[in-house]
């Protein structure tokens, strides 16, 4: 039968989304309330915020004064802006900084925990820091009076760093979650049941394939997720315990939000017990590719059918070191492609004339042009998503966070191959050519990007059905189950165990007991007999 | 805000299913192989199949000779007819009328146990003739060759009665499941991950919200579940081991099925884990009310404001005791409103003249008819899921099977009530009455429909999209965890707890031993020095 992925499932995806467009004005606008986390995260948040003004509702940020990235003034949405004397970038970028020149000099292990020790404890130093303004915010009658007074239909929050999560609780209003990670782990592991005998732990670089020794490291790694959370939680539990009446926990309060718009899907991820009330938007900001400045679009044709390579390393890395730009602009010379890198170091003293640097690129537009080859990315799940989206094949170079993770992912599929920071200057050429020249990786990657767009409903579009679906009937409790109200030994019936345990003992016990007596009495008898 | 349900979330779910209606045509038609389970399970397939072939796709079902309800000639689809010589049907409507009765005399707890055991037994003897059919076909190599040369893109099967299953693994095909129960139990315990803390096992009468002692009693009735399992399982093994090369097990090619379309939701349902490849098609059946026949129209206007009470008992209860029925005809008699009662029993003495007994009503139209106050009924999960969809509050008289279930979830969010058939006399009146006037009942209700119709695709659109995105990509293998290739230590992690136990036991063995060794070094010096 000739069912095309192309003319039926992409078709349906593209015209559902057309309908829901022309469909929701009539709803009216609802009232939004804002609690983003600031960097990179912000940029998937305002996507949303984007289509969700679009649509009619009037949204409300809150941001911090030393926002760099959340501006005060939007045409998207009005600010509420609490006053902040630190800014939080500067020491993400140190200790990015630090991880690079590491992975470059091929580091010990000891200098990696070291980093990595100093970057937990400065990650914990900002839950503090946000939980701390959370508190001046709360403190404050004014604003806790005019956020009441604006009669608010739901929180939206990231909950990576979770004050929103509180506010929300403090407000009484119901919460949307536009997630990826949580304070302390992954999403799915606070509310979803995780076996870890399939589940790789973030970071763990493992797959969902695990053997013997694998699920050894799994476990330990979800102890340390664990002692992660151990670290972190009891910021977020004492603004609770003070401003939350009858007190509770942070975690608690994760497992009652209504929806959780994940940032994530099974094309993507390895497939894994979800949950009624997660919503899977993975690409979500995926659109068909607008043209290129023209530009732009001049240097694109001047490849020709060898086609374009483009690279970049993502928002937070403005530099590598001089070895790995020199090695990387060296391969690129070589080859007929073009290249566009975005890059904000020192220009490569090796740069050929096929290479453009650019401080900025419009990244989804050229992924879906049809000239571009292969994606060079560092493994950031918006790049790696809108790789899937476009099919394009990624080389993929992890620096750190969960981008070795996403590349696995890819790598897994045949969609991409990971090339670590330490062997750009040996490896860097062999494997662009690889994944260039390689059919297996284009077509691998075709396949994912036919299975992600071949959806019922487009991942936006899901997005905002759920948002005004919650907006609709003030919650979604009903999607909500009852395991984050039991205890742990209830959840998991050990008090049940126990108690058959005992009951089983107790039969035991008394079987041999009576066993014994019975014995004890015929061997007896006979003695009496005898005498 | 002023959103409402009914002004955007229905409106886009007719508006998308209008959508997907007029967009699928272009698709080619797929070749679908139907394994259905005879009785009320072939009416959900039905539904399914005559959606499937009115988007053009070409359905060959699989019956049995002796088949009552499955039709060897249909416009819809082609049949293939494998010769039986036992209809099932009787051995069912026997068991079902011995415990009605016994319900009726209030027997004691042993008589109910005989009756259950009697039918488990006869159930198990209904999956081996089941396989021995299969067996049949399968050992004909003229049949194997036409189903092979038909080149079916998939199986369609319900597993409730699993040799589909089986001949989907046989033929190498894609397999699609429309299911609510499996063999040994309900559907989601073969595949999600099922907490027993807050997961009620079906038949135990428990609901989602249990204490200590309700939870002893569900791993009880789980662990009756698992031994139903125990019972049948060997059935189907014994063919997997003959037929399919590498043998396999019946429980591991349940979870291999490619798409779950699942028979429930979470308006119906209580909230639990689920999987990516769980498809909820809850009232899939449902569709906006139709005018009724003139004859019936006049009969319910003539009950003017008081309205119209429907009742039924299901398909399989052809007869009540005389003492029942006749309460129920002489409590319908004392009503204002009037009557539609589906029953082919004897006419009751006491019936009144606001009574209309029928031997089929159109359920569904009768359902949506306005003027519907009450719809007395046994609680068969197709009408619960109309009553949801048409928001008529329900008076449940729960008979067999999962019927308590199904109504114990209307009860606990007050849009129904039970009545159990021995307090008929006494309770019918008073119940009746309850659920006609107490607004709480009507409002509860709507507001379960309002939820159910606020969906982003409609429950039949998702089950032909799925069905279609099996066939487009050659199955929906992505879509389904690892868990099911791992043998059941693995997947708990049972090896590494012994390994991590192992190793604390020989950590604290080393540092006893240690320590003693050190202890008597300290203690026998000095004793050397006083020699």
């Amino acid at each position: 039968m000739g069912i095309s992925p192309l003319n039926c499932g992409w078709g349906i995806c593209v015209f559902l989304s057309l309908c829901l467009i022309s469909f929701t004005p009539p709803c009216d606008g609802g009232n939004i309330l804002v609690y983003p986390v600031d960097g990179s995260h912000w940029i998937n948040m305002k996507v949303l915020i984007e289509e969700l003004h679009a649509r009619g509702h009037n949204i409300t940020v809150i941001r911090a004064s030393t926002s760099l990235y959340i501006k005060e003034k939007s045409p998207l949405y009005k600010s509420i802006t609490i006053e902040l004397d630190k800014k939080v970038e500067p020491f993400f970028i140190q200790y990015l900084q630090k991880h690079i020149k590491a992975q470059v000099e091929g580091a010990s292990a000891f200098t990696f925990f070291k980093i990595t020790l100093g970057f937990v404890s400065a990650f914990s130093q900002l839950h503090l820091l946000m939980c701390d303004y959370l508190a001046q915010t709360l403190d404050d009658p004014t604003m806790v009076k005019s956020l009441r007074d604006s009669q608010f239909d739901l929180v939206l929050t990231d909950p990576a760093i979770a004050p929103g999560v509180i506010l929300a609780k403090y407000l009484e209003l119901p919460l949307v979650f536009n997630v990826r990670w949580i304070t302390g782990g992954e999403g799915h592991f606070a509310i979803a049941p995780s076996p870890l005998s399939y589940i790789p732990v973030p970071r763990s670089g493992l797959t969902d394939k695990m053997n013997f020794i694998e699920r050894v490291r799994n476990v330990f790694f979800y102890s340390i997720a664990l002692l992660q959370q151990r670290l972190i939680g009891p910021h977020y539990d004492a603004i609770c315990e003070k401003y939350i009446e009858g007190g509770c926990d942070i975690i608690s309060l994760l497992q009652e939000a209504d929806i959780w718009l994940f940032r994530s899907d099974f094309v993507f991820d390895f497939p894994r017990p979800t949950m009624p009330n997660i919503v899977y938007i993975g690409g979500f900001q995926c659109k068909p590719a607008q043209p290129l400045p023209v530009e732009l679009e001049d240097f694109v044709q001047g490849a020709g059918e060898h086609g374009v390579i483009i690279m970049t390393l993502g928002t937070l890395v403005y530099d590598l070191p001089k070895e790995v730009s020199d090695a990387i602009a060296s391969v690129f010379a070589k080859m007929p492609q073009k290249v566009i890198w975005r890059y904000k170091g020192k220009r490569p003293s090796t740069l050929g004339n096929n290479t453009l640097l650019v401080d900025w690129m419009p990244q989804k537009d050229l992924l879906g042009h049809p000239l571009t080859k292969v994606f060079v990315a560092h493994g950031g799940t918006n790049g790696v998503q809108e790789a899937i989206y476009y099919g394009v094949p990624v080389l993929g170079i992890p620096l750190f966070f969960d981008q070795y993770d996403n590349l696995l992912r890819l790598q897994q599929r045949g969609a991409g191959k990971i090339l670590h920071l330490s062997e750009i200057s040996q490896c860097f050429e062999q494997s662009l050519m690889e994944v260039l020249h390689q059919d297996s990786y284009r077509q691998n990657m075709q396949r994912l990007s036919d299975l992600h767009r071949d959806q019922p409903v487009a991942p936006m579009d899901q997005a905002v059905f759920w948002v005004e679906y919650v907006m609709r009937h003030k919650g979604a409790a009903h999607l909500r189950t009852e395991a984050y109200k039991m205890p742990w030994y209830s959840y998991y019936c050990l008090d049940v165990v126990l108690l058959l345990l005992a009951a089983v003992t107790l039969l035991l016990l008394s079987t041999v007991t009576m066993f014994r007596f019975l014995c004890y009495r015929c061997l007896r008898k006979p003695k009496a007999k005898q005498h």
